[in-house]
């Protein structure tokens, strides 16, 4: 099997692409632009979601569930907004289906054309605010602090599986608050409680902060983000968490009570990750024999194989390590097929990414010990019966903690500091990754580096150091270096 | 606030709506019979999706996530398919919007026509059989078990919330089978399942049995249902379960090859269950003073109120009974909040149905006691602080045991055996509920009671007495009586 995926050095992309259809992540659809999210792909998405549910639930946010349709109005109602997501999208323009009065099938009842064309969200501000309006009266109905798993709609031209796809499943937050600083508490909350979240459960290293304006949300007067850097060097923008300030608001008239009688504008915030989450696993980890998976989020973490077949010895010893490992909230898979060859089942494991292998043989029984294989470094040992279960636990642990180091390792190899353009341009090409350097602050140097190199600003560093510097393209004053890179 | 509550003497459909209202259930939205399900009312929700996908998964079943759009065509390949579902339906017809030339706004762009119309999916038998055939190629691809939670849209032209919206959220399983008896059996599995959900969970007692033809589902070979009665004598149609024959694997062209290499279609059960369920659990328990929910389904469990107000000495006995519950599991909130009545508070409790209330004061704290107030029965009882933890989860199991046997015994209470036509239209009149009567067997004289009755035939229970009759509208020969009720 394995051999059937492209190597990440001949071809990055194509691995990629490999990698999702063989491991069976997700599939090409019948409708352009569109993935089906096939049931191991599924399961990743499922643990990642419930542990952000927990986290966002934790911190006092609830669940809702707004329409999946806006009204092609709603979307003109914000400025920029309009502009940022008005352009390619899903347009309902009539309710009903009549058969084809000349031939087989079905066509559009013309008869049937929506008064207003319906857009399916893109993204749900627009609808959001204009219900708030009649939920938010006065200081007492504030802050709402709720959030939608939900799929949105964005016409894509160019798509890539879990990376940008025509829909895509995510949570959106909205929250209203009574006061500026609380909405921009929230944003900075959600934006930590990201980055925690890539970083404790996917492994993934990533860098905090801000967007520039070009780069911001529709809407938005501040964008938070987090930037991952995958094994090819491109960045991945992996979720954002933007400050409304009471643009939408404005948009939607959305006012309250003060405590003092005064009627202001709501403030809000909202903030997303997707299923593009699952692409960024893939391209943290992963390697030519197939996915490498962070325990935490492996839909099995523990794998128990038979060698070379099934009996009634390795039987016991696998169903008692099973039932241990399961008391402890450990996903195990007792493989047992015994219509398929030892090598193949290990070749498959390894492929889906499996964090431990544990090979039961009769031979090594004998002696009261197992072969434990872990999936990150491929070393294999020889572990004691005794004690294997708390054995497996921390090693767990330790193949978690392993990935985020490698995952930093990589990240600092692939981080340069570049003071002028020709060293930018070079660096691009025999270094890919993050580049460090000062930037003069305009729309416009932004706009030429991008033209130029292909590379973007992907932020303004959270702990941008403050230092004086000349920008790397025009040479004009600036304080501090921002994280350039080519980007997914 | 009760007091806003229409009771349901006065106007049940009213006193429905009201009540999704103002216990925060749901809200309308800007969409046309679009709602919006609002935090407690997601609650809720969220609390029968768990319960159910845990069941799924015990019985051997995986999500994945198809796409929201069906291509035009592939409605019109099942025959039936097509009849049913193709008709009131969202149809996406463009895929850019453009800056008005002639105003303000945005318009359609006339250039962005799609080649073939997309539909938002009323429900994903095409498209998912569509995929399955290039999953299956052997029987040993086979059974596939998949579930999907989604949202569905069916143009609705009368909606009320929960019960009939045009998009709702649901989840559909789509199996796939080697043989015809295991397709069929995993219909039945799914529908016991179904069964045992609304009883032991919802406490909504449901009768087990098949739709006649002409309610079958469009495509299906046979419809299971469940059929509960709501307070107002009306059925409501829980949850159906689809045995689907080859009809879905011939119309997408899906076979396998056998054990014996010869070729063969692949067999289909479809099933689903959606938010419609929040609708009947609120007609099946709840009263004029608003929610009442199962223990095993309500958000918050247990409420504890100080009384009047809190102290040092009731939060310390608060807390503790807090950490008590909640370590066994159970969700419990504390009610201090000192600018509300306590009235005021009794009031919004019992409205949003909590089972159990607990009412502590100084006065009880001094005898080592304090107040539990049960919503189902309203009794309230002073109980000892020893054991009370252990006291209350016997009481939220005793609550669950009494909503389903009051559930019963009203469902007994209107259930009435008919054998004549002029008592079958007085029963209906006068006892409104479900009615026993004999049937010839036809679509015609089912046809004929619905117009003259308004009531249909919910089902043929699984547990129909073989027993010789005669018709109650034709007065031909019948083997057995069907259960027929006017229906939400």
């Amino acid at each position: 099997m394995a051999k059937e995926i492209t190597s990440r050095e001949e071809n990055y992309s194509q691995w990629y692409n490999d990698l999702v259809k063989k491991t069976g992540l997700a599939d090409h659809s019948a409708v352009r632009g569109c993935m089906v999210i096939k049931p191991y792909g599924f399961a990743i998405w499922e643990n990642m979601k419930a542990q952000l549910d927990k986290m966002f639930k934790e911190t006092g946010h609830v669940n809702a569930y707004f329409p999946l349709f806006i009204p092609k109005s709603f979307l003109s109602k914000e400025a920029e907004h309009v502009e940022g997501f008005a352009k390619e999208c899903a347009v309902v323009t009539h309710h009903r289906l009549m058969n084809n009065p000349d031939g087989p099938g079905v066509v559009v009842d013309p008869s049937a054309k929506l008064q207003e064309e319906l857009i399916v969200r893109p993204t749900s501000e627009t609808i959001i605010w204009n219900t708030y309006r009649d939920w938010i009266h006065s200081y007492r109905d504030l802050p709402l602090l709720i959030n939608q798993w939900a799929n949105v709609v964005r016409w894509e031209m160019r798509t890539r599986p879990f990376l940008r796809t025509t829909e895509f499943l995510w949570q959106e937050g909205h929250t209203a608050h009574a006061t500026s600083s609380e909405a921009l508490q929230e944003s900075q909350l959600i934006h930590e409680l990201y980055a925690r979240f890539a970083e404790d459960y996917m492994a993934m290293p990533v860098i905090k902060g801000s967007k520039t304006e070009s780069e911001r949300f529709a809407g938005a007067v501040e964008t938070y983000t987090i930037e991952a850097l995958m094994q090819d060097g491109k960045a991945l923008q992996a979720g954002t968490s933007h400050f409304l300030g009471q643009n939408f608001a404005k948009a939607f008239d959305v006012k309250y009570a003060s405590e003092n009688n005064t009627e202001e504008y709501v403030w809000a915030s909202s903030w997303g990750v997707s299923t593009r989450l699952v692409g960024g696993l893939i391209m943290t980890h992963s390697d030519d024999e197939g996915l490498v998976l962070p325990p935490k989020l492996a839909p099995i973490q523990v794998v128990i194989v038979p060698i070379p077949k099934p009996d009634e010895e390795i039987a016991k010893v696998a169903n008692k390590l099973m039932d241990e490992l399961k008391s402890k909230g450990i996903s195990v898979k007792f493989d047992d097929d015994d219509t398929k060859r030892v090598g193949y089942k290990f070749a498959e494991h390894e492929m889906k990414g499996i964090p431990i292998r544990v090979g039961i043989g009769k031979r090594d029984l004998a002696n009261n010990q197992v072969e434990l294989a872990r999936r990150d470094t491929k070393e294999k040992a020889l572990t004691p019966l005794a004690g294997l279960t708390d054995h497996i636990v921390g090693l767990l642990d330790e193949i978690q903690d392993n990935l985020l180091k490698r995952a930093k390792d990589f990240r600092s190899s692939r981080t340069t500091v570049v003071d002028d353009f020709e060293t930018f341009k070079k660096t691009l090409e025999e270094v890919p990754g993050f580049i460090e350097a000062h930037w003069d602050g305009t729309a416009e140097t932004e706009a030429k580096i991008r033209e130029e190199t292909k590379a973007s600003i992907r932020c303004i560093p959270n702990d941008q150091k403050k230092e004086a510097g000349k920008c790397v393209y025009s040479g004009k004053e600036s304080v501090g270096r921002v994280l350039f890179a080519k980007a997914y």
